[in-house]
């Protein structure tokens, strides 16, 4: 395991200089979530932390809220004809009496929506399956100052990116500023599931006094897995979509975007936000 | 439809200064893929080029692999309980006495390959379901200085990127560096597919004259769409995965990464790169 990066060689040109050298990629598996032994999805992922990553998936689907439904995770040997283990299965067992909901797949939820499938179907399908609606008490409000200065933390505690440059990093905050837990994967998605995954096994979940920080975009996706665990306030370094921002505006999330230097755009719940001066029109 | 954008009330702040005012996000929906009526995948993307995505992702896919396969493409009304178009779900119909393949999704590839869950069994499955294998005739060679040119030509020609910074972008360019194609998509992989879906109705598969240019990192499943398409060279503006490394090795297709100003790794394939001067130890 810990197979996080990788050697290959490569070919280097620098303004017409040219030589090879070892370079370090971030490296990229699949893997294989099964639920109680049956296979559920597959992704592509940075290995190591998957555990995390089966459990937090879980969670971001709606199929279990918290740790005490989870019986056993364990990485399936004899997935191959030789028995050998690839490390790249791994199964979740649910406690006895934890009734699989009838929602395996994000794309069930979309296809058997009654109003069809729209934007409008894919929020209502996160506000009728989430088991942590967002609900932080005491209520978190930060400055933006505090916001501002998470990124250069992010970057700090990022122990691979500047070697490869290919990973993505997510990382949980609390309303203080302090950097609670960061994790790291070729897909965004993954680096958060990872995130939510390691607080269910905690017993963190939910993570009503967290600030989820992204190092790219703010997709859909990524708003509807800080929902169902129930975090107050997504932030993100670079644009949301507007079905991120509409899932956020509908769900009572804080969605903050391009978040660089002192500068930042809030796309939601701004309640949370301490403005200071009264909000003028630009 | 066109819904290419939307605009949302957003609170800006610059330096301490407050203000509110509409910004431009870019728009995400979920577009469902039926073929032959019988649901296939869902995707969030960036609506416009729907058709073009649908008959795409069938190409990476390995289900279709020219436009006399397919027999229309057309918007499902009626998926709805009061009968209203969506403009979200395509239905891809085959022509007569075309055989679906034995393998309709990606996660079904992996799972039934014969030595378990790895990458290698990924690498196997693209090997053995692609339709135009990498030969480009005559041999596509270029220049450090050519590529080193595309990245500024994709970024002038993106229409939608500096409005919103939401965007993805993946083009198409000659041997000789002109823009051939480019689309954009709040997912990578959606504008690949839009490329080549468009290719392949205009029967232009395989596009054995072409460099495939993504504005960001380069994965496995970039890497893959470029195979599937019988595309010869793949250049990223950031760094690429090493199962993406290894897919292209395998395939003979070039990999180049951080592509910026005169700089650029090149991971797989340098046949194609003219180096000119001898290779050195660096």
């Amino acid at each position: 395991m810990g197979r996080v990066t990788e050697r290959r060689r490569t070919i280097r040109i620098r303004d017409g200089a040219v030589t090879t050298r070892p370079d370090t990629l971030v490296a990229e598996e699949p893997l294989e979530i099964r639920l109680n032994g049956k296979p559920l999805a597959i992704t592509m992922r940075t290995p190591g932390d998957d555990f995390a990553l089966a459990a937090g998936f879980l969670v971001s689907e709606g199929v279990i809220g918290e740790g005490s439904e989870v019986q056993s995770i364990v990485y399936c040997a004899g997935a191959t004809a030789d028995g050998v283990n690839t490390y790249n299965v791994v199964d979740v067992k649910l406690a006895p009496g934890v009734v699989i909901p009838d929602i395996t797949l994000e794309r069930n939820v979309y296809t058997t929506s009654s109003c069809g499938l729209c934007g409008k179907a894919s929020l209502d399908a996160v506000r009728t399956t989430t088991r942590h609606p967002v609900a932080d008490t005491p209520p978190v409000r930060v400055t933006p100052a505090l916001l501002a200065a998470l990124p250069d933390r992010l970057r700090e505690a990022q122990r691979v990116f500047d070697r490869t440059g290919g990973l993505h990093a997510a990382a949980l905050f609390s309303p203080e500023g302090e950097l609670l837990d960061i994790r790291e994967d070729v897909g965004r998605h993954n680096a958060v599931d990872k995130l939510v995954g390691r607080a269910l096994t905690d017993e963190r979940l939910p993570l009503s006094q967290s600030i989820l920080l992204v190092s790219g975009r703010a997709s859909f996706e990524l708003a509807q897995k800080a929902v169902m665990a129930g975090i107050p306030m997504l932030a993100a370094v670079s644009a949301p979509s507007s079905l991120a921002v509409d899932l956020a505006a509908e769900s009572g999330l804080t969605l903050v975007g391009f978040l660089r230097g002192q500068s930042m755009n809030v796309y939601a719940g701004d309640h949370r936000i301490a403005l200071g001066a009264p909000v003028g029109q630009g």
